[in-house]
């Protein structure tokens, strides 16, 4: 048995049904940035407000996917990148079953990133690059994972002893070091709705 | 960095909000049986049926599952561990998400059966045992696998030369042999009825 005896099987409810039935257009607004910039948050407040417009979406956590599907991977570069093409999997099917889906990782490294935008494929992934400063997730330290790092307890952490590669063509940039939470939301919301997402 | 450092991050939008924003009862409803059993027909003009009712679904099939997240996995015993653990965690993430998930999978091991239970937890998983027997779905062979298997084509086909451990206490057991597609679908309606979830 092997792989090339499996034959895709159509469904009779389809995602556009799916759609339509949700009055939406699914996409995948996909957060990156350090550790610290706001991806969860700003994840938080938008589906917040996406569900006040009764808009159905639903949050994929880089943190929540590692305590269940990802819990087998580690933080090595091949775990890496093999966790994030199962989160971009994922994302695709939500996004399938006619969600918008709001993504919050740290997704470092660029070929990630543009693999999972060519997996989502014929749906719309919208980038939103938190750019804030290094120093300022370093004094928010809500994990206190910064902490470790520069204490040498933890290895290859984001930003310390391991690249972040910003992202060159976001369809989003929001420093959270500058702009609140409300404006921030305010913005992608404005670009959802300059799109037809929402 | 490991595992041990990444904290479970709450979300505001709960899985209770986004269930009673589609005004249902998220539960997995699981077919298990073999190959050519009828479990994706099944799934599919169940999916069909509670559409028309205005409710909210996904279908997770395995043969399509194997073409996307789970697609670097073959069919040793672990391999198939693997997989149906992997599903497992995405059906708990689309449960979470408020929507009834429907999975076709021949799953023929009590063990992960069991395990996929315990890991929806507190939502229900309404197990459908498609108990066809083995002559009827051989002679359908619509994927043409049964063939290639009693040509030793194909190894470790479940039924054939790899076992399918029959559930003892499934919620709703059919013989697709003998009841129809339409009856089918009645029956576990009536029996998602009785139980609240639609």
């Amino acid at each position: 048995m092997t792989n090339a005896n499996i034959v895709w099987q159509e469904t009779i409810i389809t995602q556009g049904d799916r759609a339509a039935q949700k009055t939406q257009s699914p996409c995948v607004v996909w957060f990156t940035g350090l550790s610290g910039a706001g991806k969860s948050t700003l994840a938080n407040a938008l589906e917040a407000a996406l569900f006040e417009r009764g808009k159905h979406s639903y949050l994929l956590d880089g943190d929540n996917l590692r305590h269940g599907l990802n819990q087998d991977l580690g933080f090595s570069e091949a775990d890496r990148t093999e966790n994030i093409r199962r989160v971009g999997e994922v994302a695709k099917l939500f996004v399938d079953a006619g969600l918008i889906v709001l993504a919050a990782f740290i997704s470092p490294f660029q070929t990630d990133r543009a693999s999972i935008k060519d997996l989502i494929g014929e749906y719309k992934m919208v980038e939103v690059y938190l750019d804030t400063p290094l120093s300022v997730c370093e004094s928010r330290d809500t994990k206190g994972l910064y902490r470790k790092a520069r204490a040498g307890e933890l290895k290859g952490f984001t930003g310390i002893d391991s690249p972040y590669e910003a992202p060159e063509s976001a369809d989003i940039v929001i420093n959270t070091g500058a702009v609140s939470v409300v404006d921030s939301v305010a913005i992608i919301l404005a670009y959802l709705d300059r799109h037809s997402f929402t």
